[in-house]
């Protein structure tokens, strides 16, 4: 097929993707076999090493990819940025044994809670890399650019996390928000859910039909109250409720907020609009139109649109982007070009394919 | 095929279907063929007269049925009752000119708000049969049922304020839920935009993504309200944003309250359970079960599920119903049920199908 | 909810269900609960004993229903007629360990093909019940009322032969096409693969597109090739390739067919409806009519079209039903009414579920 | 968004989009706006003049275009090559009328027939434009690539026919199969019927079921047979029947045919691997492997299977393409690659977007 034109030159970043046998290291595979300056040289998948990434992920059979191997098999003498897209949990101690030269960008939540008892609360155990889960960057790139192009790990971002906190984020470091009173009701893609076996992601118990779950409870719920917390330099709770919805991907949230005295849903449009002026990923939609999970399939873009509720003093956001793109390999690739010094768009720059 | 076994005996309730091209007629269609008390006399279709309802709906091609006729050469007086599935707007002039014997049981909005303003200024003109309009009954038959047994005129709720009103009322009524602070969060399947052009309703549109519309404008608003205000004793103001999902049946609403001072969660599960206990159509889901609306297909089941929400004071609420049965024909059935002295549950015992 | 209202009075067949937690099993119960003349009296789960229904599938969480139980603690006696909905090659022993005064209807593949030799060469393995394989009825309804009547054990057919066979047995046997070249493409919803968990039922391996599986070698091809082979008197070799499609319910089978000397396609037509006259659930759509999955279901019924093709002396067929009815569970109670002397479209008459 | 950075260049072909406002001429743009060498200059849409695209398409709001204009607006002298977009039968006289200095890639059926009779039977009128219709090339890109380099104007096969020519054309020309018994049963997304109002594609009426249409009588029937006919050297007809599949993009075509005397399945999957050794859009995919629609989405690949068939003297083919891109807009934008002398692959080289 089309091949991987890049000749492997001085300048070329060497990138191993370490769980290549997931959604997410497909589609990292996707972005960066385009990718001007980096070169794949590396995919690992323990229970799969042996084969070609082709039988495991046919659309890609046309790329030229090095074989599956097993972990322990990598020489990363040969590496200079390892993407992670282990589950989680399987993560911790796998990014603490890598070399220390190593470039780290992690798609697992292991890495993304800073504080060690929250995470023990909410994943039932102790970190098993405190050390390393200090250091780790929050990667949501559009807000911790300086950050994340120092860091030596950067843990990306959670699909659902990505689509609340950057509306969210710069409107309460904006005053336009009350930060106590904020309630998500997201919607996602079946993606999300992984390629591992469960009757709750078999077509046909999730075609033609949409239910809510992990209602209060999702283990994304701490990760977007830290992101809240440190924008408004105080302890925040949130009411988060995702819901599955008959699609492979996209993530839609719909954000209910308390205006902030003085405070309009326009002067929030304005707020963003301001916040996001000139970047490429992030767009606010104008008034009236309606961000869809479709604008942006297969894309790093996020929409973000902004209504006036019919209650008094509260708005709603919405807020569309791509489970596995700006919510995860996406957003992992454009971290990578921070780390690297690459233009931020490099390899990204495909529009959204529709319908 | 199966045909329509039901001799039109003495104690059969004749039954005309004005606007019966519609989803929603053929849906009434699809629950009244097998009702052991009703037989559907006259089907109306103006712009499809002379053709076979099978011709138009071949689902249906099996079932032994009167051919569509132009509503104007319709015979009255085998008629006693009229399920009226015109569009919105052109239903009033329809019903305030039909004969004073028949009972009218109507699916479009236009008999729903009992105020004249209200109307006005959601519908933009003046309610064209204001007399009538005072005079219907909102038919949300759990919590109707004896003014819609004696009722002449029946306005059948909207999908969407079924799905919200049956939790909330009661919740207002017991004292459970602060009613100024509610926010309904409602995800609904695409027959619910009806069987006419629209680009937006075209597959390549809606499939694969999912979309909010009508933010805080949406014109069930003041029809839900109207309901809240009822149980409330005073006016009360809600926030209603209704998303578009790829399916073609079903309603789920996410709707986050305010819990009264002293009220929890389990306390409004509780009271909803109290509320319907012996219902045969809604039920209140236990603890930590999700509502989804694969579980209601094709059924006038409703179920309920409340949760409590991460932000202290609050509660989640989600329920479901299938917008073509509970929330539009099945409903209007059972309202003929009531009317007629039928079992409440006659022509609509069907399990809902899943997958 | 609305309940099972039938009591278990002197006249009703009392049935288990055994393997009630996968679709068909579940399609059973929900066709049964309204049965005029059948109890459910036991449902089987091996893994899942002890729990409700309900709990398993909560869309008939509603129903009145016993609680699963583990196959090893039926008792027998209080039960007529048992379903086994079990995955093929472990129902055979099931069976036959069955006490003998119950009637049998079988929905596995195991029963179905009556040489020893063919089950061997498909299936890997002589078969372990030979006696019971030699006496089991094919229970294509329509084709075998009698001997269907007076069988002890019926092997209900599988889905795909079921589209097939039903029209192409009445071609062959009048005549009006010839047996040797007979070509089906057939396509099907995901529900028809189970349950269980696989990779390639995933949503999102499966939504979004459609693939072929099992070209030349679906274990459904001896079945279609006994089928015909009765009709034409002689062996015949068949070409099936069955896809996969993105919905949870419907086969459509299109078949190409040669045309005997000086047959048509309106004579094959003619030759189909004059067989299928008066038959409640087989129709015969007329000329230029297409059937449509969606037009089947949630019915037992199967609609078939026939089309001149461009190639001279061939002829296209198409047939089209819902997989878990009239291609499982609905023809299993056709065949207990059948069995049992009820009327044939008992607990089969609801109209199919559009859209 | 990340709008298109490509500088104006002297060396840049400037393209015109006649009918932008169709997913064909979205298409176009998503893929022309990455394109090294190509700058979109002119996107005409008569009934959307003056809007941007971004508001027609808001999936493309993020890129740099130039607004809706009408045709009749348009500057031709800053033109170079012109896609053509518009509906079948209004494209002929607009081509017509095009200045002589412009290359015109056709995307509608309008110039893919050469033969006049033909055109006039399955279209009904005689050609507007027949001195243009005897000179234009039939744009099968990997078939035709010299005269396409030469041509003023080139006709872009349609979706199916790209489908099945891709396979059938070698095959034939190899002798390896039989021209004159070739069944091909294709099934289609819903994409490939357009953006213009139909109640036949609303999602209610396509989602969940699949059916055929246009049985046997299909206007891409004369195309392939065209194609057909050129391969063999004589006349062909074919049998062709496609189905709606409730997708969005995609074509999977299965082809029945008859092997030539000594050909086997293993040597008609050796001729095409032969015949398209090297091609970086087609693949023949390995022994046992299922092409699947899912695998080649968003890109300009098609994929070709071959299969034994169980009939004796028989093989399947399976092909799978992007209706919108392989079947569409990208084999155009592959066209004015060998018309302008750019890579083959330029524009082209996404992988596909899987799941």
């Amino acid at each position: 097929m089309t091949g991987n034109a890049k000749p492997a030159g001085t300048n070329t970043v060497r990138v191993a993707i370490v769980g290549a046998s997931g959604y997410t290291g497909a589609e990292l595979v996707r972005l960066l076999v385009r990718h001007p300056g980096a070169e794949i040289g590396v995919l690992t998948a323990d229970r799969k090493a042996g084969r070609s990434l082709g039988a495991v992920f046919p659309h890609l059979a046309g790329a030229a990819l090095p074989d599956l191997v097993a972990l322990d098999t990598v020489d990363w003498d040969a590496v200079d940025v390892v993407f992670c897209g282990l589950p989680h949990g399987t993560t911790q101690e796998v990014v603490a044994a890598l070399p220390s030269h190593l470039k780290v960008i992690d798609l697992s939540a292991d890495f993304r809670l800073a504080d060690a008892d929250t995470y023990a609360r909410w994943y039932g155990h102790a970190h098993r890399a405190p050390a390393l889960q200090k250091d780790a960057v929050y990667g949501l790139s559009e807000l911790a650019r300086e950050a994340i192009a120092k860091a030596r790990l950067v843990a990306c971002p959670g699909c659902y996390p990505t689509a609340a906190l950057l509306p969210l984020v710069p409107l309460i470091e904006a005053g336009g928000i009350v930060p106590e009173d904020i309630i998500i009701d997201a919607k996602s893609g079946v993606s999300g859910a992984g390629r591992g076996l469960k009757e709750s992601t078999l077509f046909a118990e999730v075609g033609e039909g949409i239910h809510a779950y992990g209602v209060a409870s999702h283990r994304h719920t701490p990760e977007i109250e830290q992101g809240l917390a440190r924008a408004a330099g105080r302890p925040v709770a949130v009411s988060f409720t995702p819901h599955l919805v008959p699609m492979n991907r996209g993530i839609l949230a719909t954000i209910y907020v308390k205006l902030a005295d003085g405070a309009t849903a326009d002067g929030l449009r304005a707020m963003l609009a301001e916040r996001y002026r000139g970047e490429p990923f992030v767009r606010v939609v104008p008034e009236g139109a309606q961000p869809a999970t479709r604008h942006v399939r297969g894309s790093n873009h996020c929409l973000i649109g902004v209504f006036a509720d019919r209650l008094a003093g509260r708005a709603i956001i919405v807020s569309v982007l791509d489970n596995l793109v700006k919510g995860a390999s996406g957003q992992a690739v454009q971290n990578m070009n921070l780390i690297c010094g690459f233009a931020e768009t490099d390899g990204l720059e495909q529009e959204p394919l529709f319908p």
